[in-house]
């Protein structure tokens, strides 16, 4: 990989490769592309690696808008400021930082409460722009503009994003752990720990054993959560998740149409104790067993609004609370009733980016890691070169993958 | 009303007038009927009066279950020990007592729980049986059992009650402003104060100005609330809203067919510092106006599962709570989606009683009242002889009336 000196090209434009995505589905090409100077409050990064998040995928396949092509992916990574934009005095040139798809300006209400990771001078969306002035800083070989991706496009070997969203960081960490910080890990830990609040000795079911429910379970185990039981398809995941925490497994099987009735008799193969039984039970049955009664908070991490629902049916009543952290399309309704939130006593509410502060939160997650408190070294399953960048699109697809991490200069 | 002494009634059945509801929507007869001796862990109560909630008159229409006849409706009450059941240690002969539709045994571990006020052992539900034994009390001189109400059933000169129901309290506070505490007024202050926790300085919307509604508002002025909002279609609530507290109103008209769209348009009428517009306008949009960004918390206390979703989009976006106090169908769905939940940063619960645990709760409400903090005296709008219960219907029916007491010996 080119590293130029910022002397020479600071002010002008890049040319470097990246990987776009040019057409839904389809795999992702290697090319030379220019990437524009920072404008004011900008920073142009050049990325060290970068790893494969299930929003690249859902994104990459994603036909109709906000899918939109051709388009640079990319939202976890670690790179070097290369050059900033005028008014930009929180980093400098040649300072590692974490680019973050959720912004943390500093300056609007929802940054200086303590009550919100909401930023709303620059809220998130979906958008193919910069976030501060609506336009891209990505064009091919032939002048045609390419589209951003949740403020970061990191499937480049430069790019610009916007200094609200970028967290300066000391540069003695690994590259291959820090980045997991900028989206997965982050958002499973916060929503444990920031969002959730998980208290000592409570009890905690994750639905969806992927890398952010893994790191839901990391975060309610550095809470303290005393039991910590995730709900899977894939029985890998049981062996998996005991790195992580996870201390009861249920198989959640063969669970038909659960649009239809939440109260359909689901094929559960439950493994508890480790010893492995086959029931023809409720979700919500077996997690009141294993619990006594509800678990005290439960994590929806695949993305289905039904899985919602059970998960809200597995809460303790009085106080149970369900989070939701998988994002599933903008039209899936939950099934809730009114009176059923009436009298539960529990809780609904959801996670984006683990509620976590980008600028102050994601220094106290280095540190955790640094103390060797925070697990990050078991997520990191695969690293591929850039140049293998579609690998990493089929390791995570096929579900043998955690974190794929990919290098821009192997 | 004939107050037989103890030693003269105790462990035998009295014989005493009741308002039966025999049959859906039917005026209550008054009739003598038989009230048992109380069992262990029960007691016999004299209700000195009763007021109406609206909880009375929705199962009083209710044609099928749980509708159920004949019956004693009532449920807001306070009254005088007759007698006490076995077991029974926290009360004796003689005390003042409020009886509340929400137990509080003070054993399970909810009632132990800070976090709680569901009691698991004695949990809520809709039963015409006494919640311990699920059997009845009462019968009427035919023999035939009459069912109970809400563990209540105070439209009796005489009811039984178990103990887990029963809060003794100092005599000396005036009985027809004690007993709004057994229900009404209690649920509406305890949503603000102990569900949603209104801190001070915060902007509060409350969706229906009935009388849960406005001592929502009471609730939120005593928790320090600067702007209370109140929505309603009956503009008369707004100048009785002012006196608990209301700072702003918004008439919400004619909604149409809300549950095809929440994005409807709606026709407001939006009264704000006292000037009175007419806005062809969302209630979202004028709510985001009056509270600039929408309001810290939001209470559903009409109890439409379509207009918790109002409440929902009119959430402060980061940190919104959206609380439902109203009782709507068991069926009746809300239209939330998954994704909504996760990227607004808002907060859904409900509030069934408040969350006040009676027993510990009632007495910090009554000495409120007793300090002029808590207004009470404002709610009653009307009081009737026990004869004339009918027209405590008539009344709330007509939304004439607040609180009507009714006196079972005037």
């Amino acid at each position: 990989m080119d590293e130029r000196s910022s002397s020479e090209t600071r002010g002008k434009h890049i040319r470097c490769r990246a990987a776009v995505s040019r057409k839904p589905g389809e795999p992702l090409v290697i090319e030379e592309i220019m990437v524009a100077a920072p404008m004011p409050h900008e920073v142009r990064i050049r990325i060290i690696c970068t790893s494969l998040c299930q929003s690249d995928v859902t994104f990459w396949k994603m036909k109709d808008f906000p899918g939109i092509f051709p388009r640079i992916l990319g939202h976890e990574a670690i790179g070097v400021v290369e050059s900033v934009g005028e008014d930009v005095d929180e980093v400098t040139e040649g300072d590692t930082v974490i680019p973050t798809f959720m912004s943390d300006c500093g300056e609007c209400v929802d940054c200086k409460s303590k009550k919100s990771n909401l930023c709303s001078k620059l809220p998130f969306k979906v958008s193919p722009w910069m976030p501060r002035y609506e336009t891209s800083r990505f064009t091919d070989l032939k002048g045609e503009v390419l589209y951003h991706f949740l403020s970061v496009s990191s499937f480049s070997e430069y790019t610009v994003v916007d200094i609200a969203h970028v967290k300066k960081i000391d540069p003695s960490i690994a590259p291959n752990r820090a980045c997991l910080l900028s989206c997965g890990v982050s958002t499973g830990v916060g929503a444990a720990w920031r969002t959730a609040n998980v208290e000592t000795g409570s009890t905690v079911v994750i639905f969806g054993l992927g890398s952010i429910g893994l790191a839901v379970a990391e975060g309610a185990r550095l809470c303290g959560a005393t039991k910590i039981i995730g709900v899977d398809l894939n029985p890998d995941k049981f062996e998996i998740g005991k790195k992580f925490g996870v201390t009861d497994f249920v198989n959640s099987g063969n669970c038909g149409d659960k649009s239809v009735s939440q109260y359909v008799l689901l094929k559960i193969t439950l493994w508890l104790d480790s010893s492995l039984c086959t029931f023809l039970y409720l979700i919500e049955q077996v997690i009141n067993e294993i619990t006594g009664g509800g678990a005290d908070y439960c994590f929806e991490c695949v993305g289905l609004a039904s899985l919602v629902q059970e998960a809200y049916a597995c809460c303790r009543k009085g106080w149970g609370k369900t989070i939701v952290v998988g994002v599933d399309k903008p039209e899936s309704k939950l099934s809730l009733t009114s009176f059923e939130v009436l009298t539960s006593g529990k809780t609904l509410m959801g996670s984006l980016f683990g509620g976590l502060k980008a600028k102050s939160d994601i220094p106290i997650l280095l540190k955790r890691y640094a103390d060797k408190e925070l697990r990050l070294d078991e997520f990191v399953t695969h690293e591929v070169r850039f140049d293998d960048i579609n690998k990493a699109f089929d390791l995570l697809i096929e579900g043998h993958c955690l974190r794929c991490v990919i290098w821009m200069d192997k």
